[in-house]
């Protein structure tokens, strides 16, 4: 799969709210997932699918979503965009938040090995 | 300024039409500039002020724009996301276009010393 359909796949996927299984499908064994930033002592990077696998499955689970929308792929060589916007509420506080982000992905051998989430905290 | 404030500066100056002096502020003079793709021949690299500027007016003068809408900026690190979406003519051949893609920049020393554009072709 090229960049482009990788791409393609993963929006596709995310639309069907089938996070997990694009994971599953599309995810290298080695992912490093990086977030935009970390509560103090704690690392924004995530290493190996099950601790990638891991750390979605912790926030589809503290979060009720009302609504979720993705735009893209947006390709550049080895690189592709995708823009996340989320209605959701915490169920740990009961707040209602609205989320957006950029997530930026990087491919190698038809498998996504590296994402980055670009939002403001 | 720090990479966020560089971005909220960014988007402030294109939300207001003024790519242009964007570009002076903010844009190293050893600014780096890479397209998704060029045609045949051409690179997708332009280097260094003079020439990332020209590529600007030229675009800016090829265009006629009816609506542009600019989301962020979306900081990680040294880097920020913003997403443009432009409604356009094409004076060439007086063809309307939506274009939606999105831009990464790099910041070191409170100057954007990269910048990359994301879409589909």
């Amino acid at each position: 799969m090229t960049t482009l359909e990788v791409g393609k796949r993963l929006v596709e996927l995310c639309r069907a709210g089938k996070n997990r299984e694009a994971q599953d499908e599309l995810y290298s064994p080695d992912i490093v997932s990086v977030e935009a930033g970390a509560p103090p002592g704690q690392s924004p990077e995530t290493r190996g699918l099950a601790a990638v696998i891991a750390k979605g499955t912790a926030w589809a689970q503290a979060h009720e979503i009302h609504q979720a929308r993705t735009d893209g792929p947006f390709p550049h060589g080895d690189r592709f965009a995708v823009v996340f916007e989320y209605d959701v509420t915490r169920r740990a506080d009961a707040q209602r938040i609205q989320m957006h982000e950029v997530a930026l992905f990087t491919v190698a051998n038809g498998r996504i090995t590296r994402e980055e989430f670009f939002y403001a905290m």
